[in-house]
């Protein structure tokens, strides 16, 4: 990792047992909280994408909307919001995906993307994938074109770059 | 309203019957999609506190934190979270309100403000005020001064700065 990316990582506080007993939980409230957090952040994620022509970015619910709004905003770009079902109110398109145990679902605005808009994905800590995996066929269900994802975090145990396909995938921030 | 309030206000899309039958909800995706859209509306909530000293700004769980974030790299603040329960990881300060029917809860992290800090508290929509009015309490309650609240859209008719004290309290947009 580079210097500003353990600069950050030492802005992140590590909770254990969160949600659940055996979970380290990533806390990046302790590094929003910093001014020069969030802006060295937002810049990192952005960095790897500087050359790409993006229209959107789309953010997945809900602490990827905190990541993907200022970006957007840096960017000049647009931002769309990618939520848990029944939060979105005009006509949707809804993407499942399977858990560990049981399944989940995500949805998009079907008219929140227009066919050939350049896309860039944001989430906050890719684990095992799913989310965003369900939310790249959602926007590519819509025919937007995924330039590439932005992650804050990677946990690499978890191996989710592997659902991800071909797509670049970058994270600012790695746990083994 | 300002022209540029007028520009913003038709950039949101009106839904009827969400989430119940008879709520016409004022829906912002249509304005944060929109580049100009996003760029202006942060322009806007921020401008009546340019002459503020600020060193956070608190965002509303979840569409709060959409208008916060970006508000808070405008600004060189730091950026912090009021959330529903059991979603924030480490130790919290719960605030109950009153619903119509009920009751519902938000939380802040313990360690979030420090006593002193000058905060400004953000969120999507102005309606009842319930739940800016527990976060008021929150803010106050680790010691923050609240500087001010901004919001894009106030719904005039809910009277909901009523409930919001001597405290600034402006918005970008309203209706009826």
């Amino acid at each position: 990792m580079s210097t500003t990316a353990e600069y950050l990582k030492k802005l992140i506080r590590t909770v254990p047992d969160f949600p659940s007993p055996g979970i380290l939980f990533r806390d990046i409230t302790t590094l929003l909280k910093d001014a020069d957090g969030l802006r060295k952040g937002v810049g990192v994620m952005l960095a790897p994408f500087a050359g790409a022509d993006l229209d959107l970015i789309v953010g997945i619910e809900s602490r990827g909307f905190i990541l993907a709004a200022p970006m957007a905003l840096q960017r000049g770009c647009g931002l769309v919001l990618i939520r848990k079902p029944g939060k979105l109110p005009a006509a949707t398109v809804r993407q499942e995906y399977q858990l560990e145990y049981g399944s989940d679902a995500v949805e998009i605005h079907r008219d929140a993307i227009s066919p050939g808009q350049r896309v860039l994905l944001v989430d906050d800590v890719l684990a095992t994938g799913g989310t965003m995996a369900a939310a790249q066929q959602l926007v590519a269900g819509l025919g937007g074109q995924v330039e590439g994802i932005s992650f804050l975090v990677e946990l690499l145990a978890l191996k989710g770059r592997q659902r991800l396909g071909s797509c670049r995938v970058e994270s600012a921030i790695q746990y083994e």
